[in-house]
């Protein structure tokens, strides 16, 4: 790695959980409370660069958060996806969506919508994202 | 099921394989020749809703898909996301991108670029699409 990669920096956001091989991180992001990112710690590009067991890892970590962000924060519908355009560097997104939302049902990089601003369950749903903490700390560790 | 899902319609798209439980559709977009999608046959929502076998089956399958991208199509990242908030019915995007693309570095659901049109390149990547056929075809009989 010659080129800073801000995904190599395996100390930054708001981590729940970090082992050898990925990390797990509570994204702050105000239209979307409980908005996760799976990180592969190595720069890797691609997932078919990685073998097949360290993929396995990988999307067993990405399930047992989608798992508990399913449990406690009740979304509409999950959001999952590996981008990494800007930054190639392997991570997953993992966005719990709502029917009331900034976007719905449009992916959260579109456009928001014209009548987004009235998102009166907002609140409640940050005041689960100390739950959601535990939820998914516990998955790791069991 | 008591409300229409098109993505029950397992004989809809440009069907290059077919399984029990799964198919692999070559998506007809203007912009994003290659752009594949991995449908899971049974209308189920989302992937945590899957046992663990099913999981690892719809996976491989996603990588195979994007193996056979990333070696025909030489895309710059691929994109891979699973979203349904418009068709509740388990299907991954497979996207290949290309610093020239329409909407790099965005993802594709963002607004396209002020200069898109400009996409010199797409007929050549529009040339490749028989051999990906036939390289997807091929990973899925090994």
């Amino acid at each position: 790695m010659t080129i800073a990669c801000e995904l190599c920096d395996a100390g930054a956001g708001d981590i729940l959980v970090s082992t050898d091989q990925l990390r797990v991180i509570l994204v702050d992001d105000a239209n979307y409370p409980g908005f996760c990112r799976v990180i592969w710690n190595a720069h890797v590009k691609e997932m078919t660069d990685l073998s097949e067991s360290e993929r396995a890892v990988f999307m067993q970590a990405v399930w047992k958060v989608e798992a508990a962000l399913r449990e406690v924060m009740q979304p509409h519908k999950m959001n999952v996806a590996s981008l990494g355009n800007m930054v190639p560097h392997l991570h997953w997104h993992l966005i719990p969506r709502y029917t009331d939302d900034a976007h719905f049902p449009n992916p959260i990089w579109a456009a928001a919508r014209s009548d987004a601003g009235e998102q009166p369950a907002l609140d409640a749903r940050r005041l689960l994202l100390p739950q959601l903490r535990q939820i998914i700390i516990s998955n790791f560790s069991s």
